[in-house]
């Protein structure tokens, strides 16, 4: 449904939710969201490009957030690196369609409501919380 | 969202829904449906292992529809090709991990929609309305 891509931007997003203020080296990153560092610095760049990392080099250099995760959606996590499809015109390429046929206007609404499942997800609402119950409490365990 | 091959199965089965009880030469499928004989073969070959269509061999064989269209979903002609994902463990692998964390849980969510959403549309559904506005007409232009 989504990409390899986009499961990594989101962990790593969330990786850094965790961190607050700070800065996360990328071995750190690398190593808690299970990806090599050169596909991770792939996806760094990405979301740098998209505004919601920054930078800071150096050797006490690093990643951190630029967004609050209230106010960073699923959604803008996943544009960074991928188009999430949606279908605008007949796949079939008819001339003369003005409006999608309903096999794929059904798809398209299914392709919707992942869209808007993600719109209304904030990043902040994937994080563990607290005193959970014991379970995944991917980025930290806690 | 799905695979390409599901696409075709899909405009396959429509395609096969409008010729009501008649057998559809492979060609006319192929031709209706643009996709290679080649690639038409394999996904016809799933749709019968699945129960979905059946073949009439021989000079005057060809392919029909064993399912009403008002009693085959979207749901079950996708199963027939491909295997529709859902997060049923931690994709991290991490041990002692008895439930999703909220990250990999929310993207099952968005799963189970689209699922729920082919469960819940019929074929019948799919078909082009007679007299409709004009349109994508698929899979018959009338």
């Amino acid at each position: 449904m989504i990409t390899q891509t986009s499961e990594y931007a989101l962990r790593v997003v969330a990786y850094l939710a965790t961190v607050d203020n700070q800065i996360a080296r990328r071995s750190d990153i690398a190593e808690s969201v299970q990806v090599s560092v050169a596909y991770l610095t792939k996806v760094l760049r990405d979301l740098e490009a998209a505004g919601i990392v920054q930078v800071k080099r150096g050797p006490n250099g690093g990643y951190s957030l630029l967004k609050s995760p209230d106010a960073l959606s699923v959604y803008d996590v996943v544009s960074a690196v991928e188009q999430l499809q949606r279908i605008q015109k007949c796949p079939l390429g008819i001339v003369d369609h003005q409006k999608l046929c309903p096999l794929h206007d059904s798809l398209d609404h299914a392709a919707a409501l992942v869209e808007q499942h993600f719109k209304e997800t904030t990043i902040a609402e994937l994080l563990p919380k607290r005193n959970s119950a014991k379970g995944c409490k991917f980025p930290r365990q806690s």
